[in-house]
C-alpha cells in the first residue's frame, strides 16, 4: 500500500494533474471592478437576458463551462465528469446546467469553498487515473443569493459594515491528464478541511465565521508538508473579506506562521474596489474565488509569474433555517497547491 | 497512461475498496416496517429527543456514522474523509454533523442519489490510494423534508397516489483499504450518471421524474462493461417507488435489457409495507437507499447470499424555487457494483 497521504489531511498528487483551460464571466459590477478587463465575458444586464435571476445564474455557469472547454480546444464530449456547485438550495444552478451539458455530474455543496472542493476532488480523481478530463465550476449571483439568504431585494435592507457583496459570476477550470492538452497550472497537493465553528452567529459577518476554518486548513497543510508561508509565492483565500482577512492574519501570527501581507491576498478584496464600489467588507460567494482564480491567478501561473501558490476557498455552512433556529455558523476551507507548469515536480 | 475508465461513464476499481462497517438507524415507521428488525437503532420519538426536526435528523446522521465506525472496530480519528449529504437546504444535517465529528468533510448534493454518489467517489478516492479509510453517509427525515419541499405539516395536505413517503433515517458505510479491516462487500466499479429530464413537472411524482435517469445510468453501466441484467444477482434502485419501478422496467424492456422482477428491487418498495403503512407509491429520501443498503443489503453481501449486485440511487434535482418557476424535474442516478468479499476479482 503506497498511500499518497501526507500527514493528517494533505494528499500528494504525484501525477500533478493539469488545469488546461479556464474561463471567468461576471456581471456589470464585476466588469467595472479591478479584474473587469480579465473576464471572458461581462453581462451588463443582471438577468443576462433571461426571465429570472436563477436562469441568469445558470447562464453564467454554462458560459464559464463552455468557454473553459473551448479555450482548451475541446468539446463537452471530451469531458468525463462535471464537478460543480453553487449557493442555491439544492444547487439548482449546477444541476440544471448539467442537464444542458450532458456530462456525468458530481454535485457538490461546500458553500463558497466549492471551487477548491471541486479542484481538490478532480485532482484526486485524475491522479488516481479514474478520468482523463473533468471540468470544475462554481457560480453565484448577487440577486439569487440575497433573496435566498437574507431579504427580498425590494426590501432594500441596510447593510452592516462587516457585510460582503455576493459576486455575480462563474468560473470554470478544465483539469486534464492528457499530455496533448497545454497546462496552465498543475495541482500538486490537496488538503480537505474540517468544519470549524467558534460560535459566530452574525449572518452579516461571514468573514469572521470562516477565518478559523481557513486557519485550521492552512495550518494542517503547512504542518503536513513541513512548509511555511514563505515557501509559497502566493497564498490566496476565497472570500474572507477585510474582516476575515485580518482575523486570519491574526490567527496565523498567534500560531507563529505569520502571513506576509505582500504574498497573501483574499479574492474578496481584489475582485472589487471596496471604496469606489461600496461593497463594505469585500466580495463573497462561490463565484468570488472561482472568477478570481480563472481570470487573474491561472494566467499568472501559466506565465510563470507565480511559481507555487495555495488556493484555499472558504465556505460558511449555515442555512437560513439553521440561523433562525439559533445555530452558529460553521466554516470550512479546502486548499489546493497549484504550481506553474514550468516548475519541476 | 493506464486509465481505469471502461467505456463512456464506468470506472473500474482494481483495488476493490472494501466496505468494512455499516449502520442504519430509523424512526418509528421505519422500525415498524419490514426492515425494522435489521435497524441498529429505532427512535420512537420523531424529534429523537431533540428540540427540532432538523436536530433530530442530525442525531440520526451522527448515530449512523458513529455506529458504522464502531462496528468496524475503529474510531473517528481513524477516518480521513466524511463524504455525505442530505436533502436540506445547504445540507445542514451533514455539515453540522461534520462539525461534531471533526473529520475532514467533502459535502455532496445529489438529492436521493447521495448514498451512491458518496460510495462511488469514496471508491475512486481509495482506489487511487488517496485515503485509507473514509465514511459515507446520507440521511433524510419526513418532517424536515415535508415542510421544506411541500407544505407545513400542520396543513395536513392530501397526498396523491403517486406521492412517496420520505424515510426518517440515516445510513452510513465505512470504506477501507486497510487489510486489517474485515470486508462486508467490495466496490468493484462505479458509474456516474448524467442529468436526464423528460419533462415531468409533478413534484408528487418523483418516481416518474427519476426513472429515465435510472435507465440511462443502468444502460451505460451495462453497455460499458458488456454485461446484462442477468450478470447480477440483484439490481437495486434507490427510491423510484412503484411508479418509477414500473417505468424503469418498461424503459429497460424497450432497450432489450429487460429486468428480471425477481432480481430487481427498489428500496422504496422494501422499506415499508405499502398497504399496511399507507405510504402510497413507496419510500423516498436520501435515507431510503442508505438505510436499506446498510440494514438489508450489505449483510447479504457479507454472507455471500448476494454475489454481485448493482446499487443505484436516484435523485430528483429540483428545488421548490425551480418548480415554482415552471421548471421540470431533472433526475440523476449514480451506480456502484458491489461484490461479496468471498468473490474473486
Amino acid at each position: 500500500m503506497a498511500l499518497k497521504r501526507v500527514g493528517a489531511q494533505t494528499v500528494d498528487l504525484p501525477l500533478r494533474p493539469a488545469i488546461c483551460g479556464c474561463a471567468a464571466v461576471g456581471g456589470k459590477m464585476e466588469g467595472e471592478g479591478p479584474l473587469g478587463g480579465l473576464l471572458d465575458q461581462v453581462f451588463s444586464d443582471e438577468r443576462c437576458g433571461q426571465a429570472s435571476f436563477e436562469l441568469a445564474e445558470k447562464r453564467l455557469f454554462l458560459e464559464a463551462v463552455h468557454r473553459a472547454i473551448k479555450k482548451a480546444g475541446l468539446q463537452t464530449g471530451d469531458i468525463q465528469f462535471l464537478l460543480g456547485g453553487d449557493l442555491l438550495n439544492q444547487i439548482i444552478t449546477s444541476a440544471f446546467s448539467a442537464r444542458e451539458l450532458g456530462i456525468p455530474f458530481i454535485g457538490l455543496y461546500g458553500a463558497c469553498s466549492t471551487m477548491a472542493e471541486s479542484l481538490a476532488l478532480s485532482g484526486m480523481l485524475l491522479d488516481g487515473e479514474h478520468a482523463l478530463r473533468v471540468v470544475c465550476a462554481a457560480s453565484s449571483h448577487f440577486c439569487t443569493a440575497e433573496r435566498q439568504y437574507r431579504f427580498p431585494l425590494e426590501f432594500a435592507s441596510q447593510r452592516s459594515p462587516t457585510a460582503q457583496w455576493t459576486v455575480t459570476g462563474a468560473g470554470a477550470a478544465l483539469v486534464s491528464l492528457d499530455e496533448r492538452d497545454t497546462p496552465l497550472a498543475r495541482i500538486s497537493r490537496v488538503c480537505m478541511g474540517r468544519v470549524v465553528d467558534l460560535g459566530v452567529t452574525d449572518a452579516n459577518n461571514m468573514g469572521a465565521a470562516m477565518a478559523p476554518a481557513a486557519a485550521d486548513t492552512l495550518l494542517s497543510l503547512l504542518t503536513d508538508t513541513h512548509t511555511t508561508p514563505d515557501d509559497y509565492d502566493l497564498i490566496v483565500t476565497g472570500d474572507l473579506g477585510q474582516v476575515g482577512h485580518d482575523l486570519l492574519c491574526q490567527l496565523m501570527r498567534e500560531q507563529r506562521m505569520a502571513l506576509d501581507e505582500k504574498r497573501y491576498v483574499d479574492c474578496g478584496l481584489v475582485i472589487y474596489d471596496r471604496e469606489a464600489q461600496d461593497v463594505h467588507a469585500g466580495g463573497s460567494g462561490c463565484g468570488c474565488s472561482a472568477v478570481t482564480l480563472s481570470a487573474a491567478l491561472l494566467p499568472r501561473l501559466a506565465s510563470g509569474d507565480i511559481g507555487r501558490m495555495i488556493f484555499m476557498a472558504t465556505g460558511a455552512l449555515m442555512s437560513p433555517t439553521s440561523s433562525q433556529q439559533g445555530e452558529s455558523i460553521p466554516g470550512i476551507a479546502h486548499a489546493v497547491v497549484l504550481e506553474s507548469p514550468g516548475r519541476s515536480a
